[in-house]
């Protein structure tokens, strides 16, 4: 057996997130069913962390195992052939056994997408979060700083996560504007569920003056999802990179 | 009665293109029922030119008539609020009653998107056409500027257009590459059927060396669309402008 590399980009619009299901489109589903064809055998795939419904990547990871004797440029076209316009293999490696694309993974990079402007753009409403109201990117850009680094993470979590430790370097939380757009950047070794659109969210109702930068000291106190406030909607989030 | 200018953008992605029609969902459609329930009676719009189905546009106009006498930025926030995510209304304006959204406009630009990559990109799909050969852009380059001009687009319209006159000043054709996007622009006073899709195609043809720059002449002359061959798909055009 040899153990592959998959990195994989997709529109994730139509589909109810990474992990398998019986009865609706995921992305893990659609894979898994291409190197059934494949293959014919039964493969499962190991992703390097799970995404939401509607939410996007340009550069998922996952891994498999497989007796067969392929190239990477066999895989990669085979697979392509046999998967959905949605879902794209960007590249294929023969990896060592040793590594896992969950926990060899060391840094994630995700990016959020805000179209700040009176009316919706109707090509971008499967990728940005419209937002008509007039935003304080000074104040957000503060609120940013001080939710940046070393931090426990648990109002900004999920309250239904399974995950027990919170503690988390969050090493990049930036946003930018460029025309209507404004773009935010987060880099951490690992994000806890929901904890991007949670931070989104609490950083735009700080731009919209429902909340203050002042509040954030006692929200990471609180260590509960009720003080931070609104989530984000998935279908702007996009995971941009993994490190290994 | 008043008459009333709309500017339209939309993702025609999902849509059986403008026209109305009984099973299907269509822009026209769309728009009519939205403006049905703003003015609780049944009104008809008038569209510059219809566009095929999954053609989209950044600013398709149409013109209605009403008695109404809402502001142009109540009929647009009212519009707005009532159409789906895909279709938004730019710009409402109050024109004299000579105004035709198709008999007045003088003018019309299109742009057409190809992927020239190895393999397709997941966010792309509704709206590049992805060709993973190499493509010769100096022969098209030449071929484009050979169609550009006063001709006879018989060889570049739909067998089946009801439209008798097919001598056209094409203004523009040119394509531009940036990164793995090749952009086409076209500009002209009317487009025949699949005209732009055609001969969209035909340049491609040219850049996969199918064709030669030195057939156009003889397609002209031939006046059948059978010389001209390849129809580019639907789902990469996009409807820039209307001058007026």
């Amino acid at each position: 057996m040899k153990r592959f590399k998959l990195t994989l980009a997709y529109d994730g619009s139509t589909y109810h997130g990474w992990q398998i299901q019986n009865h609706h489109a995921t992305i893990q589903g659609e894979i898994e069913a291409a190197l059934g064809r494949l293959c014919q055998e039964s493969i499962r795939i190991y992703g390097a962390g799970r995404t939401d419904a509607k939410v996007h990547a340009l550069a998922q990871v996952a891994h498999f195992d497989s007796a067969k004797l392929f190239t990477s440029e066999i895989w990669q076209r085979g697979l392509n052939a046999l998967l959905p316009q949605n879902i794209v293999v960007k590249e294929v490696q023969a990896v060592s056994e040793t590594f896992h694309a969950r926990f060899s993974a060391h840094n994630k990079h995700y990016r959020y997408q805000v179209l700040n402007a009176a009316f919706r753009d109707p090509m971008e409403g499967t990728r940005k979060w419209h937002l008509s109201g007039s935003l304080d990117l000074r104040a957000m850009d503060s609120a940013a700083k001080k939710l940046r680094g070393q931090h426990c993470f648990t109002s900004f979590a999920a309250s239904s996560t399974e995950v027990e430790n919170h503690e988390i370097y969050l090493k990049t939380l930036t946003l930018n504007q460029l025309g209507d757009t404004i773009t935010f950047r987060l880099e951490a070794a690992r994000f806890l569920q929901y904890m991007v659109r949670n931070l989104v969210g609490f950083l735009v109702e700080i731009g919209q003056g429902k909340r203050a930068v002042g509040e954030v000291d006692g929200i990471f106190a609180a260590k509960d999802r009720c003080a931070a406030g609104l989530t984000a909607p998935a279908h702007a989030l996009t995971l941009m990179q993994i490190d290994y």
